[in-house]
């Protein structure tokens, strides 16, 4: 007789567990000096902010908001949303947005509105592990986008656009896991073929507001509003515990992962939502995103120095102006994988890059390399951490 | 030169937008007396009790419950759940145990779980418009289990189970739409084939909490705990605007549904998870749930009462022991699309039943049909609503 996990489907088969979510098991057990997860800094949650607010919703809002709502997202949400983003997201009405629970939820919703298997789609090397996870279930073919300095190069993307892939999925300001920041040039010469080729773009835009340095750069979306859909999210500037992003974009192709969320999860929490509302319309968010800020910048300035200080010259690493993360390429012969056994056994974890290369990549590109987090640990700590991983190269 | 729409998934193309929640919008403008909606009574939402778990919380996890979290479910949760549920159902757990952003969240992970396009899968005429538009975007073939008074008969679960469906489908408590309950008897021969036949039953069970009169019937896990998924809510018993949900079932297959979940959400709002975990704990849950069903009961003996009053002799209802909806079958002649428009000209909602059919019953079957919702409406506008839509009728 069959044993019920036959029953399977064959995606969710060969759909491997997450190995990051996997790793940060690891990450999480005690004593552990931790460069492995995305994870913001617990003390930049603004707790007391979060309970004014839900005093202030209980006393205001009365039942309404625990009722079922509407899978698009709180009105009150969407209205504050208009008021912050139209600035820097041109064109935008009510309808162009979507409220998502999390990021993650975006990624998933593009992928169930925009690929049937085998249809291509085009991400940069190395790419967000979260985007291919949730792409990977609609059996996509990737095309590779692969970068300069500018970020991805023109010659690719337009190669990208001319083999009718779906869409290009890009994360413009201090990528996960790359820490690079897309050039304006490159911007302009992406959203031109956009526009020439009637090509989509989806830009993954977590980190843009903990910029730490340099000048703010126009989004792709700003460039390129028709062919854009932005991917936003509360929980680098509120808390990732409120599982809240946003989805925002041309109408009528919003309209597709609206219906897409009727059955994934028919709306996102009501109580959150209205958190997040709370936190905008109270002027809290503009006044709390600088505190991250000046939190986060001595952090990174500690991981650029001790990289400099200690880790051997043959090899190098980004340089980001922002975001949350470092990526270094080892010299060709250390396998990143084997170095984080021998950092583990002395209590430091980071994450090896290979996951962040897309099924499609060379299998032996991005053994070399390894994503380095910098927000969730002190600067004098960060410091001694990779003092440790370097002498485990060596 | 193609539309940017046209890069659409065959998936989402083909999924309509849910009629119900279509017609939510309708039912919730001002004015309108509505039997339309799943909605719970505001008034049975404990918000006072939310302000003091969320003083609570904020006082005693400090930062902790604002990080990302695992993808299976807060431990104090999944723990908490453990105590409240062991009683009923044996054999669970914590690996039994998966967290879900709402229970639509659930229906989603079983179908990405288990059906692959073309699998056959079992559902109940009528049955859950929430699960067949989740299952939908899998493309199941549909196989219906016919109903008697006792249930789906044992002779379509057979044949069924006999026909290779990757799971059955069934609301063995107070079945949204119909109000049904599976009888003792039928639960026993239904956990008999699944056993004799090694298949999978999916039970949803969100209205089990709210019984009116009658006796606990055990719950079909309980007869069959290796062959079935137990789907929960905290929808009607706390408030449905945090999504919580959980599936119960044999720990290799929730694993599937895990896996699923990390590229869905990654995780379930840890907030709203704190808040259902304090919820449980304080014993506010067990002390709340006989407010609701006191709230409730008099608004199911008023519907049964005017339908008694006033509806024609030659339709007949559904008379439900508990849940939040009766089902009405009215004359052949009548179809009750045409109708709810002539009855919303006259300020009253509700929802056709045909919608709660597979794609796969027959075209006609169901047209005559409706579902009436008494958890959200006081027992004398009932009374009222029930006989406008009575003089429609005639």
């Amino acid at each position: 007789m069959s044993h019920l996990t036959d029953k399977a489907s064959v995606s969710i088969r060969k759909q491997p567990p997450n190995i990051l979510r996997e790793l940060l098991k690891q990450a999480t057990m005690p004593d552990i000096i931790s460069l492995a997860g995305g994870f913001p800094a617990p003390e930049s949650f603004p707790t007391q902010i979060i309970q004014e607010c839900v005093n202030t919703i209980i006393k205001t809002k009365g039942t309404k908001i625990f009722q079922y709502g509407v899978t698009d997202g709180l009105a009150e949400l969407k209205h504050a949303l208009l008021d912050l983003k139209r600035r820097d997201l041109n064109d935008i009405t009510f309808e162009s947005i979507q409220i998502t629970t999390g990021s993650q939820q975006a990624l998933d919703l593009i992928g169930r509105s925009f690929i049937d298997k085998g249809d291509k789609i085009a991400v940069e090397l190395p790419t967000y592990l979260g985007a291919l996870q949730a792409f990977n279930f609609y059996k996509p073919v990737y095309f590779n986008l692969e970068p300069d300095e500018e970020g991805p190069t023109t010659e690719s993307i337009k190669k990208a656009f001319l083999a009718h892939v779906k869409f290009i999925y890009l994360v413009a300001d201090f990528a996960n896991p790359s820490g690079s920041t897309i050039s304006l040039k490159r911007r302009k010469e992406i959203a031109f073929l956009a526009k020439k080729y009637n090509g989509l773009i989806i830009e993954d835009s977590p980190y843009k507001d903990l910029r730490y340095k340099g000048k703010h750069i126009p989004s792709l979306y700003q460039l390129a509003p028709h062919n854009t859909i932005y991917l936003g999210s509360f929980s680098k500037v509120l808390a990732p515990g409120l599982r809240l992003g946003y989805a925002i974009g041309n109408p009528e192709l919003i309209r597709f992962l609206t219906i897409a969320k009727q059955g994934a999860d028919l709306f996102t929490s009501g109580f959150d939502q209205a958190i997040a509302t709370e936190y905008i319309t109270s002027g809290a968010l503009k006044n709390h995103i600088p505190k991250i800020v000046a939190l986060y910048r001595p952090r990174l300035e500690a991981m650029l120095s001790a990289l400099e200080d200690y880790f051997p010259k043959d090899s190098h690493w980004t340089h980001p102006e922002g975001g949350m993360f470092v990526w270094v390429t080892l010299p060709k012969t250390i396998d990143a994988s084997e170095l984080l056994k021998k950092t583990l056994s002395r209590k430091v974890a980071f994450v090896p890059g290979k996951p962040f290369f897309p099924p499609s990549a060379r299998p032996k590109v991005g053994l070399n390399t390894m994503r380095l987090n910098f927000t969730n640990t002190p600067p004098e700590v960060i410091r001694k951490a990779i003092k440790i991983i370097a002498e485990e190269i060596r």
